[in-house]
């Protein structure tokens, strides 16, 4: 194992503090905990979202917490849930009255630790309300997940529901907004290699010299097959056939595309990647409206990337033009 | 060899294609070359700036290209200087008649042909001055480089010279801020792990299971020595300490930091090494007013990081918070 750490225990807690150093104008640590909440949290007015999961997905979840996107994360160990008390304490930290939403990948220890945060919230007399994203369309259940796994496309809920949260506009209207969104992303991703637990040491999962696997989950838990590495305008192609049925596109429909490097991919490979999604969706007459590349949902130093398609309207192309001050989404 | 390509050779133009695809409201490219030029280009009223050099250094130099920075970047070959034609194709691309600056990291093959590119274009009329940027302290000397190379501080002029052209600056005014940069930066870097040419499949350099290469070049040049991968904060105090003599800081001066990833480092790893950057800088008494932590000047999938350091004063840290809408860099 070859990493830039100290204590492979303390990997989190020296990461946030880093974080937090670098963005200290914007946000804080919320004492005792692994919540980074921003600095002026809680937002008087406004209703609060909370997302996060376990770390190693950088910049997910705490890039993301900045006016304009989440108003707190929540980080576990490395491919682990937070803890119920630690989201508790982000919901706590970001609740101005007005509720609380929270924002779910579809990962078992995810929706049953923030669900029993919402729970303990409740307790306390605080409104909270949950979304769960499962955008992936690679497998329907999992090692992690009933059902389908929550990927990048989180990324674009966090965004919308945000920037709608932004307006003023109630936590039903805030949770609208991110269902609708759920409703209409999807994602794929493929590895070319593993990534490395920085507890252990030890590779996620083992693949061939010339191969890959197609369908990867963000932990490295398996997805549709292995198969031989081909050229990368046949794999975007494949990941592209998986994911448009999915959301019943016809002509002059308008979408916004995130492609996303899983950790190792050179910035060159994605956007080789995002020439043939385009050239896909032009010749099936769909308007890219928006386009992303770079690294936003990773799995450590895993090589590959994610296509994600979100299918957008008018409300939701406003959402996504509205200013985002998170630091690893600027807009 | 695993990457996400097609033909090797066609690497550059694939992702100059993608990136255009994904940025097509703001820049565009140069017919028949490989210059990404802001839409607008040449800009009115505005001093042009030009940058560039190889390619395998995503998001430099295109993700550069915006208001608020760049007017064009030219890409090379994988680790290889463009030729002349191409920067000349650049700077009449940008030229709006108040002349251009070349922004040139020192490479013997850079500054060769960027200044024949000048000579080119003076000859046709525009006037052309340039700033040659030497931030890396690591080796005086190097395979590619008569003198100190220019790394990741290179992004900190084409930020701070971008932003002093907008103000409508002259060439020699914008010159003069871009030269105070490289007076001021100071940058020093370690790799982990070499990286991969898509044209050979060849890695860039050798290193052991559990060694790492101090003052390591963007081209996997060598650097200082090979040494045991120790732990991150003794490797962060080994860089620090080589900047900050350099710099010449005394109590209370302030300083912006970029803790650079070269590719394939988780960002959990970089924030870490920004902990510690703060925290020797906190020591000395020197005061960080800026944070930059990500990927800004890579080498394709190289494992490791650079820390760069600018001795900053009131004008430096104006122009830093100038707003900038390149792709890589949005403030």
């Amino acid at each position: 194992m070859k990493k830039l750490i100290n204590d492979p225990n303390l990997v989190i807690t020296e990461m946030l503090d880093g974080f937090v150093a670098a963005h200290s104008s914007s946000v804080k640590r919320v004492k005792n905990t692994t919540v980074v909440a921003r600095k002026n949290a809680p937002v008087s007015g406004k209703v609060g979202i909370v997302s996060g999961g376990g770390s190693g997905h950088e910049p997910a979840h705490a890039g993301y917490v900045g006016e304009g996107m989440l108003d707190a994360a929540v980080s576990g160990e490395v491919f682990t849930s937070p803890t119920p008390d630690q989201v508790f304490e982000a919901i706590k930290a970001v609740d101005s009255g007005k509720g609380v939403l929270l924002v779910i990948k579809n990962y078992t220890g995810d929706v049953m630790n923030f669900e029993m945060a919402a729970e303990l919230a409740e307790a306390e007399g605080i409104q909270v309300d949950q979304v769960v994203v499962n955008d992936d369309v690679a497998v329907e259940d999992s090692s992690f997940t009933t059902g389908r796994r929550g990927v990048a496309g989180t990324v674009f809920v966090h965004k919308l529901a945000g920037a709608m949260a932004e307006t003023g506009a109630s936590l039903e209207e805030v949770k609208q907004t991110a269902e609708k969104v759920v409703q209409h992303v999807r994602t794929m991703g493929v590895a070319l290699s593993p990534c490395i637990m920085p507890s252990s040491g030890e590779e996620s999962f083992e693949l061939g010299d010339k191969e890959i696997e197609m369908g990867i989950g963000i932990h490295g838990e398996p997805g549709i097959e292995k198969k031989p590495l081909v050229f990368a305008d046949e794999i975007t192609s494949e990941m592209v056939e998986r994911i448009l049925p999915e959301l019943e596109l016809n002509e002059n429909d308008e979408v916004a595309v995130m492609v996303n490097g899983m950790g190792a991919t050179p910035e060159m490979e994605l956007y080789i990647v995002n020439r043939k999604v385009h050239e896909l969706l032009v010749e099936k007459s769909v308007t890219v409206s928006h386009t992303f590349v770079g690294e936003y949902m990773t799995s450590l130093e895993m090589a590959g990337c994610s296509i994600t398609v979100l299918k957008v309207d008018d409300q939701l192309k406003e959402l996504l033009d509205a200013p985002s001050q998170a630091p690893a989404f600027r807009i």
